[in-house]
């Protein structure tokens, strides 16, 4: 068994939660900040078994890898027109980090 | 010396904590939603030395196993006749789902 | 690499938090209670390759070891004259309790 902690942003959590589900996958959510993602992030804490594992991080990685995104055109905020974008923007959202520790043992009560 | 992490319902929180500290065990908790139990539940860690690993376990499964529990007739919310339980059910309460890591090192400063 | 599990005290938890950011390390924050610690706490969790765990450790220690600190004299609360303590007092506050972890994989997407 193994212990796969990934820290994910809160975008994309709700999807991830749902994949997990869907594929009998059980986990556990901490609420965590900072860290390797700029925007607010959620812990995952997924015990599984070995052979388990290849699946887990596809899911994660389907789910929540790092991508580019269109950014409307923002509205001048108060007034000012200097802070005005014209423009779409690209901007970096998601990415997951993801660690895989070792298990000695699993209980269940 | 061990990492124990121990998913428990809210319900059972506040009792293995009581537990724990008159065994003199340290533990840390931290809020955590989903995973292997449906209700809210607290995510202990607790550093333990290998030989009082087994000890830690009694108290988890002392304190919180799953459990069947009987739940007194529901009223009826706002008069709806049709969701009326006029009879004593029994819900499962309780349960933990415990990981047992290795740990390479511990520091105290 | 390695997991750095580390329970410090809500009051050394942004001096921690810059000092990681400062020398580029990585930090996961879990809000977390109880434990080693009385006051409040925060759980940093920070994956690290191995030939830079001393290092953590160091900014760790410096920035969180306990320590005595000289509380002013309370003004009495409410005129009760028996709660007023009329000298300095020195107090213990900060502290860390920290874990390392083996990690046998890691990933980001
Ligand atoms: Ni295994
Ligand atoms: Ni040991
Ligand atoms: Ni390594």
């Amino acid at each position: 068994m193994k212990m796969v902690i990934a820290v994910v942003q809160d975008k994309d959590s709700n999807r991830l939660s749902q994949a997990l589900v869907k594929e009998n996958v059980r986990a556990t959510k901490l609420a965590s900040t900072g860290g390797f993602l700029k925007a607010g992030n959620t812990t995952f804490m997924i015990g599984i078994e070995d052979d388990r594992v290849e699946g887990v991080l596809s899911l994660i990685k389907e789910n929540c890898q790092s991508r580019q995104q269109m950014m409307a055109p923002m509205s001048s905020m108060g007034g000012n027109a200097d802070s005005y974008i014209p423009y779409p923007v690209e901007v970096q959202v998601g990415g997951a980090t993801v660690f895989i520790l070792p298990v000695d043992r699993f209980e269940q009560f």
